[in-house]
């Protein structure tokens, strides 16, 4: 999506260790008018499909899918980071590892908001190695729902998310596909 | 707000421990559609006093943000709670007590994003003993920028919270408040 990428070369950060900083429009401070219309490309490309409700994980996810939500006119759910212990019972868990961080937590979300006849539409900023999206999607198929695809800002299509996503059979859709960036050289995209 | 109310008595469970939950519309599934009409109405609440930034604290205050800023065409800040030890530099920092979860914790933002021309609107979802609304009005101020006023969803007007903003001279606007909330009898709202 060319005005994604046009901003992300514009405003974006690339630092040492794959680091891509988006944080003046994406992920601290939110240009809520660029993110609504990264919502209405969402709906593009995803209409017609039955979605009834959006999912995504805190933090950084909420914004993103509250702006696409009102296209698709559903709620919007969004995964909490547990730092308890939950014991089976009221809410489907997941375990998610952060490479960035060299954390193991779990990600929640209460029974009351997933139910098998939901078709579910995730959506997160960044896919990376993918963890934290396929933590998402079990917790839909926990539910017995339908994860009808996944909305990604940002992929960094060098790492494996994008290809562990598609082998689970998930569409996925990214609207900036980075091939490769440097420190020195910026940011390249994948050529469509 | 009536509206707001009506859900609220509809959907609301009242818990023990002066816990009031909401996570079907407010703060686990989002009801998208509501919180945007909550917006519209702290636009019309704030609208002519030239506020060009929306500040708010993940995770919960972030859709409300994002589907308040549209109406006023701002962008949203979201504080950050930090987990690692700040050393003074490129981030705002102040500290937050939650007496809910017996904890302090640094809430930070970059100074990037707050400067001393900014006129910030503070959006959370409840306010109950105002920890971290003054939290976030530490951060504005530390910054130079001026704090217009505080847009809350849902205030608890019997605890201290409200009386701690109003005495700092900062405009509260309160969508619902609530004078008293029992497990037995449900909620009763403040007569204005």
């Amino acid at each position: 999506m060319k005005l994604l990428e046009d901003r992300i070369v514009k405003d974006g950060i690339v630092g040492a260790g794959n680091v891509l900083k988006v944080d003046c429009f994406l992920n601290h401070q939110i240009d809520v008018a660029l993110i609504s219309e990264l919502g209405k490309e969402f709906y593009r490309r995803f209409q017609g499909e039955g979605i009834n409700k959006i999912l995504t994980i805190e933090a950084s996810g909420i914004g993103i899918a509250c702006l696409t939500a009102p296209y698709f006119n559903v709620p919007v759910v969004f995964a909490k980071k547990s730092k308890t212990k939950n014991i089976a019972g009221d809410v489907y868990v997941s375990k998610v590892t952060s490479f960035t961080h060299g954390t193991t937590h779990d990600i929640i979300v209460s029974k009351k908001f997933l139910n098998k006849n939901d078709r579910v539409l995730i959506i997160d900023d960044f896919l990376a190695r993918g963890q934290a999206l396929l933590g998402l999607i079990d917790l839909v198929e926990a539910a017995g729902a339908t994860v009808v695809g996944a909305g990604i800002v940002i992929e960094k299509s060098w790492q494996e998310g994008a290809k562990l996503i598609r082998e689970r059979g998930i569409r996925l859709e990214s609207l900036a596909r980075i091939a490769s960036m440097d420190v020195d050289t910026g940011v390249t995209f994948v050529k469509d």
